[in-house]
């Protein structure tokens, strides 16, 4: 069965633009059941596994594909300290991209993963064994977190806070932003959300990072590519915007009129609708939860403010079932948990990157290079060269 | 047709692995006919265009779909002229890529360009207009090479050297790597190299940048995406390998025996074999006529190498056609230019960058997110989430 229930009949080999339902590889990491409104991580229901488990524990469910026992647990606690560190040296470099006009978070991580990649001396994955393919993936996860929040830091004008190695990852995240420890209801709501956004399927910027790994590339080159395609509005960029729109609401009796208006002019409205997600969104769910539980207000105005967008797109769009995303409440829990606004899309990436390792690892260990075909369309070839005058 | 001439049956939905002969997007580019040992730019041969035209009638055509007319050249090398410096005040940044041990000139140059883009205020093609975004594809193009002699020139010590606006795109890079006004010859035979690199259907670095695009991302994304997966030895990797491969040869008379002992081995032969062109690369054809211009008794030598490789290979592997591809003779073109070794990848990049952005143009102009799915084969879910102990 294909990922969204959907089959395309392609019989001239002619893909959908966009690749919609076409199976491009088998995989083992998880699946997204779009129709169902249900995904999961290896043979888990994801959202059940975010109620009990740990990050660490599902990023060994990623790495290793099972969960840890005590002793794997860890071991792989070690693994993830003796990674979790700013590279000696590393600062000047990051300061030099941290204070650069513009400031593009995501952007300077790209260029900071880039070059402690090869600093690091990742290599093509061709020319090394998998157990240092597999420790580049160590490390590039522990410390993608470490150089985004030391990012931020040097920005604003303040050294980097070293990550504390008696914290769990969703805990220094925090702390390696704010410079003090959280507290425990936003280590475990920011917990929640980094878990709820390791993978979803093949979206763009996980095949990126496949497509790179396929040639041969190093492991920084795979994550650096797909950092670039996160970046992209349409796919990972619009957390932030969800609150803007709710800024830009007010008040919960506004609501409605805002939303009818919106629609009206036929404006997008941020975090409802997704490609694969027919109907409900399960991570969506999941974080209206965490929100309510830690957002106060605002996720008592979001929650307000969904259920009206809901009903105007139902009317307005009747079929379509446009459901909040995963990106709705993502906002509101980020924010609830201390993390500015321009730094929501590269939070996520912090969690994706385990991920993207993830499937570069899958690639790899039964690798065919990727290279798809394309119809030419234009005026037929060969027509004589003019001369160059 | 699609462009290997041979037509997928997909009907279940599934795409073989590697997205062979799969169509995934319409181009007005150009095409790879794989069984006619034939590709085409526009509506132009490929191969008369090179033989007839400056890299910079290419370059227009590509950005532009028609070859320039008198006043169109120079007002586009006045464009390319006005992009094609060293930004002010990047030379510390690119000494600290270049100085940093390992150098990779290929992962320094993703970084370099990472980087430039975000000073340069590249942004999401979807909040700026298709002039400012040409305008970024201009100063990419323009400013690859630029980055990649000041890299070379700065790991070796010395300082970078301007482009002369009397140059030409191919005589400036030699100019910029080596400090010396080139000779003609020179120019010339790396001018035949470059516009052969510039594209070539849907590679996976032109397909990387494309999938990149499609998200929203900046055209810096794509283009940093894609060094990243040309840097893979399935892909961009090998020429070097194929002057490494003649010297370990060394003579003429020992071509048979070497080759035979290779072939017995299983050993992959460096520079022989295409994805995509089951008879001849006509890029090799015309490559081997420029080397045999300009590179001396070392051309000689692997003309004759080629020759045995061919009996050899039609020998031990009977119906596969093995020829030398465009890699063969690019070695031994850029070696007579001057160009060392380790650069020879990277100043492949310096033109195919070119194609990626036409790439990038073209995709934005018809978007659709790509995102494909995959088959999930692993433990059939939901198995319960055991508890953490």
């Amino acid at each position: 069965m294909s990922t969204t229930g959907q089959v395309k009949v392609m019989g001239n080999g002619e893909a959908p633009a966009g690749l919609e339902g076409v199976v491009v590889a088998h995989t083992q990491i998880g699946d997204v059941r779009g129709l169902e409104g249900f995904y999961h991580s290896r043979q888990y229901d994801a959202v059940e596994l975010n109620r009990r488990r740990t990050l660490e524990d599902v990023w060994h469910l990623f790495f290793h594909g099972h969960l840890p026992d005590p002793a794997e647990r860890a071991r792989f606690q070690g693994e993830i300290s003796g990674h979790r560190v700013l590279p000696d040296g590393l600062v000047p470099f990051l300061r030099t991209l941290a204070t650069t006009d513009p400031f593009d978070p995501l952007t300077a991580l790209r260029t900071a993963i880039s070059f402690t990649a090869e600093r690091s001396g990742f290599r093509s994955w061709l020319d090394i064994s998998p157990d240092q393919l597999y420790d580049n993936a160590m490390q590039l996860s522990a410390q993608t977190p470490v150089l985004l929040a030391a990012l931020y830091r040097l920005h604003y004008g303040h050294e980097p806070v070293a990550p504390d190695p008696e914290l769990s990852a969703a805990a220094n995240y925090l702390y390696m932003l704010s410079g003090q420890r959280p507290d425990q209801q936003h280590a475990w709501a920011l917990e929640r959300y980094l878990i709820s956004t390791i993978d979803h399927g093949f979206n763009s910027s996980t095949f990126t990072a496949r497509v790179i790994a396929s040639t041969g590339a190093d492991l920084g080159a795979a994550v650096t590519g797909a950092i670039g395609a996160l970046s992209g509005p349409l796919h990972g960029g619009a957390p932030s915007r969800v609150l803007d729109m709710l800024d830009d609401i007010g008040r919960p009796e506004l609501a409605e009129a805002w939303v009818r208006s919106a629609v009206g002019r036929g404006d997008k409205i941020m975090g409802f609708g997704h490609r694969v997600y027919k109907g409900k969104d399960p991570r969506s769910a999941l974080l209206r939860e965490v929100a309510t539980t830690v957002g106060g207000s605002t996720a008592e105005f979001a929650v307000a403010v969904e259920d009206v967008i809901v009903r105007v797109l139902a009317e307005a769009k009747p079929g379509r079932a446009l459901n909040a995303n995963v990106e709705f409440y993502a906002g509101v829990v980020m924010d609830a948990c201390g993390i500015p606004r321009e730094a929501f899309t590269p939070t996520f990436a912090s969690s994706r990157v385990i991920g993207w390792c993830t499937h570069v690892l899958e690639q790899v260990a039964g690798n065919r290079l990727i290279r798809p075909s394309a119809r030419y369309d234009g005026q037929a070839p060969p027509v004589p060269v003019p001369a160059g005058d």
